[in-house]
């Protein structure tokens, strides 16, 4: 009767999605690096992680043409996000809408439907996620207006302006940076869900019920706001050898898989570098970040800790103009295609109830006593 | 690199909660039996699930005002369900509203507060599951009074009608009997969320996307349909070779861990059999079941496939006067206790990440080819 710490090493299913190989720092999506996949845009990995392949120009088009039919979503489900208060948790909004997105639509799975069922939850998914901002900005709402891309229509539903190219650039390379990771926790619960064969968008509720926690998708927040804290890069190592002494973790750094530095990492890095030059406060995390990837990598590679994709992305995003919370949502967002199409390719290929077992330690058969005469 | 399929045989904690030997039939919450807590009361089985042993009066008494003070919730939160369609998915609602809940009270985990908020959240759920039948049947909201009993509270506010004391220990030993059942789907769907450290209420969302599947607390619902579908006794027979033929699965049949009749169907099979009497269909459906019951253990024993807790429940639901779409809602209401429990169990005393892995078998390294080049 060994318990499964954690699940570590057992392998729950097969998948032709996503390759991680962790001592070397590779990830690809269906055989193509990540590195070479800033490349592609967000709708062409849509298509690839979906269909197998890269689209040709008229399956591209295809799937943009449904993406941009399906923003809208019920008006009940505008209604639930507006309901909660500006205060409230933003993924925990985002768990109440797709709830209520569950609650009207509850597809049954259906080979010949579900690939399409998914592209209307990726465009539903950025209508709800830019909805939440706007629901705690005290805004009104907005379903995201077609454009040339994905990214960009989330963005300027979002930030109510224009985004420049280079903001477009960045929002798609984090979309596919975002995009899957094999089984983290949120796909883990999301196939659990789908093993009882829950519909697809219950699915993604307890995918981001799982995300939201802070050893997860939470981790870009709490890693920004440890930049925050620390305030300059000259406070990095004091700051870094007291929650040593602590025996705090570092927020951002590592992962149950990568055993070195992440490759989403550097590739946020790089993207977070050239963004925050544009705002004085995001030039300053971006130093204090740089400072803290090194110390920790001289005290915390022997312990294969590394930056994983969490550290740098938040300096990202807040040189964008998002505020801290959405950190998270932006991330449920991409990550909503990788969620998917582990779904999908569970239950169409390899389904079977995901039943664990759990080891019983407690107390021997006990005679029951009647409250009447319990002391 | 074995896949574990469904993850059977893994063992994903340690509990000292609920004890189930399934080739004796064997039930055990803490050590009690379950045949004999159907003397114990839902209240006294939660104190005893939450803090290890059957309360004494003034502990009970204790529990019973904490629940009584937590039924109501925000404004917001009964706006969410009420904003949704009365056609809607009864679980996505009550997904839907738990979603809300965590967006407006996202406790971190406190080995100080956990059980009281796992006694708020049980408190919670009866308000929720009362109102999402509420807003299904077009009534007004509704917040459950307190009175002698959860159970009576319960049956008060969702049937809006003063139930008899027979109704009340069928809806008491109910709650007790689908109190926990281990770590089925479920319970494991929230684990994974719980073991991100996310909050306790959006653990209670990934659960319950994982028990709205068919294969899982959808059972009882497909299970009761079964016997409408089929229409009389005598047409058992027949209707069954029929599925078999079509090699379609008996729903309230077949469980992972019982490869005997399950405990808790006997008992279900006595309330059903007592408050069946009462309505003409409602026996009607009992005598149907029943014969079902025994075809099925002539044909489908030798598979080791018996009925299980969700055979019969669903004709006792129907007898007190609840829709049909109530019995999954009733089961999550119920299960909310076991949840909590092993989250609580889990967080506290063994919490590690749940990150499994996923076999790559996909293609090997490709060459990216841009867009304009790709035919
Ligand atoms: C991601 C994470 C949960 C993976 O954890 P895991 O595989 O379960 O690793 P364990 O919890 O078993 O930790 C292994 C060791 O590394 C240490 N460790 C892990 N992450 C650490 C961190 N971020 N900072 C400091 N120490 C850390 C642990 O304390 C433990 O040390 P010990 O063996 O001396 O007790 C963990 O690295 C973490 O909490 N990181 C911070 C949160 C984060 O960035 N999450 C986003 C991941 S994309
Ligand atoms: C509960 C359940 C999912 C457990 O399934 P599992 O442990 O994964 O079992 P498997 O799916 O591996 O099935 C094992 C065999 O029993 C058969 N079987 C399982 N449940 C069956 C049922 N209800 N009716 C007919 N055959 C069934 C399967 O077809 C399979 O047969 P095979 O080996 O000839 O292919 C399954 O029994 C089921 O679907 N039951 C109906 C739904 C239900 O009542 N769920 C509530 C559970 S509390």
């Amino acid at each position: 009767m060994q318990v499964s710490r954690g699940l570590e090493d057992v392998i729950i299913k097969t998948t032709s999605l996503t390759f991680i190989d962790g001592e070397k720092g590779i990830l690809r999506y269906r055989g193509y690096d990540i590195n070479d996949l800033m490349n592609a845009s967000y709708e062409e990995v849509i298509y690839l992680m979906l269909y197998g392949d890269l689209p040709s120009r008229g399956e591209l088009e295809e799937v943009k043409s449904i993406i941009n039919e399906s923003y809208d979503v019920p008006e009940s489900v505008i209604n639930v996000i507006f309901s909660l208060g500006r205060s409230c948790d933003p993924i925990g909004m985002m768990e109440t809408a797709f709830g209520a997105l569950a609650s009207v639509y509850n597809p049954a799975w259906d080979k010949e439907r579900d690939k399409e069922t998914a592209l209307k939850i990726i465009a539903k998914a950025s209508t709800v996620t830019c909805n939440v901002m706007r629901a705690k900005e005290g805004l009104k709402p907005k379903v995201p207006e077609p454009s040339e891309s994905y990214a960009k229509s989330f963005l300027r539903s979002s930030l109510d302006k224009e985004p420049d190219e280079l903001e477009v650039k960045a929002m798609d390379n984090s979309l596919v940076l975002y995009t899957d990771h094999e089984v983290p926790a949120s796909t883990t619960a999301g196939l659990v869900t789908a093993s009882t064969l829950s519909d697809m968008y219950s699915c993604v509720t307890a995918a981001l019920a799982a995300l939201k926690g802070p050893l997860h998708g939470g981790a870009a927040e709490g890693a920004f706001n440890q930049f925050v804290d620390i305030g300059s890069p000259e406070k990095v190592e004091e700051w870094f050898s007291r929650k040593m002494e602590e025996k705090k973790r570092i927020m951002g750094f590592g992962h149950r898989v990568y055993k070195t530095y992440d490759p989403r990492a550097k590739i946020f890095k790089r993207l977070a570098e050239s963004l925050s030059s544009r705002k004085p406060e995001a030039k300053t995390y971006f130093k204090i970040a740089s400072k803290l990837d090194e110390v920790g990598e001289k005290h915390l590679s022997e312990k294969k800790l590394f930056p994983n994709t969490d550290f740098y992305s938040g300096i990202l995003f807040y040189s964008m103009g998002f505020p801290v919370y959405m950190f998270t949502p932006i991330f449920a967002l991409s990550r909503t295609l990788g969620w998917t199409s582990h779904f999908i390719e569970y239950v169409e290929e390899q389904h079977r109830l995901i039943r664990p077992r759990a080891a019983y330690v407690g107390a021997e058969k006990r005679e029951f006593v009647p409250l009447e005469k319990r002391s």
